[in-house]
């Protein structure tokens, strides 16, 4: 049996989407904690697993593999009957533009080193929540709209988990980090709710990571 | 035979992965430009087609379709034998990840939302090109590290074209737009001009979809 290595951080959204693949899958894994705010990801022991110096990485059948979304595709297509995407091509498109409507188009916008940037160019701390307010708002607007959808279900495609589901939960939970009303994205929120009252979603939760 | 339209604006990155893919594999298809600089994306009449008001957006087979690298995903699956995605799960997780690496950690934060807000908060319009060097260029150098990599070619993985190429080309162009040396990225450079010298990327390239 391989041994799985999560190399990730309990606050990351991109760690948390894993988490959630991995709890969905029921697969064991050991955590090895890559504390950003230490600048642990800037190590070269790390930089070694991960050039990029991002989180997670995760190792796992022989491999080390980095990029979360990019994880979980191949979690997709390793452990097959996952329904992590949908059985149909135009199903699976529909799964990835939510999936990347978050993950491309609101996380990496918001991220700590942008938002540190931002700060720095400022000169002003309260930069950093007039940011996250804007485009974590804007970005769920914008989900909320694309959710307005027949194919769109209990979950975010249909009415079972799929990889858009994994990056949404995250970001609604860094929605209400940072104080923004989830009551205008009735959809978004429905749905976060549906997720986090089941088992793998509370698992991967960073609460339960950060223990 | 089914029309394929895309809506796209010349200069915009992902509209070019797009155009790339559709020129990969010798679709002929019809564009509808969607003048970002008019606010184009924002007419209610294209919000129907893309709710989020991004460019692109497809039809093809039937469907309208989003978000740039699942159209992409969606026609690798629907044209096969055409390599935009490796023959392994661990071949295809790695072009995914070098794609993430551009269109998820370069691409999203360079985008004209984003830092049209930075010269507004700043009120620096300079702050427009030191904003496009930081981030291009710690992006195109995480690049170069991940293409340190037995798996990488006369290409992003192996020596045929992938969607990672599809990814890097746009993003190639938009530094030396912005006047960002390559000759710190070697393997970068390297790929992009192997990349260039191809029909299909060059009718593909922003200069061609303008006319």
């Amino acid at each position: 049996m391989t041994e799985i290595v999560l190399y990730g951080y309990w606050r990351s959204s991109a760690s948390f989407r894993v988490r959630i693949a991995l709890q969905m899958l029921g697969l064991a894994y050991e955590t090895v904690p890559i504390d950003l705010l230490a600048s642990a990801h800037k190590d070269p022991n790390y930089l070694r697993i991960n050039p990029q110096g991002l989180v997670p990485s995760l190792r796992i059948d022989g491999h080390i593999l980095t990029q979360s979304l990019a994880i979980i595709e191949y979690l997709a297509e390793t452990r097959p009957e996952n329904g992590f995407l949908p059985d149909t091509a135009a199903g699976r498109q529909r799964v990835r533009a939510l999936s990347y409507a978050v993950a491309m188009d609101v996380h990496p916008i918001c991220n700590l080193n942008v938002v540190s940037h931002v700060v720095h160019l400022t000169g002003e701390e309260g930069a950093r929540t007039e940011w996250m307010i804007k485009f974590i708002g804007s970005g769920l607007q914008a989900l909320e709209k694309m959710l307005d959808d027949p194919t769109s279900g209990r979950f975010c495609f249909g009415d079972t988990p799929t990889m858009a589901d994994f990056c949404l939960v995250p970001q609604v939970y860094n929605a209400r980090r940072w104080g923004i009303e989830l009551s205008t994205f009735p959809r978004v929120a429905r749905i976060a709710d549906a997720c986090n009252a089941m088992p793998a979603f509370k698992a991967a939760h960073p609460d339960a990571a950060k223990r």
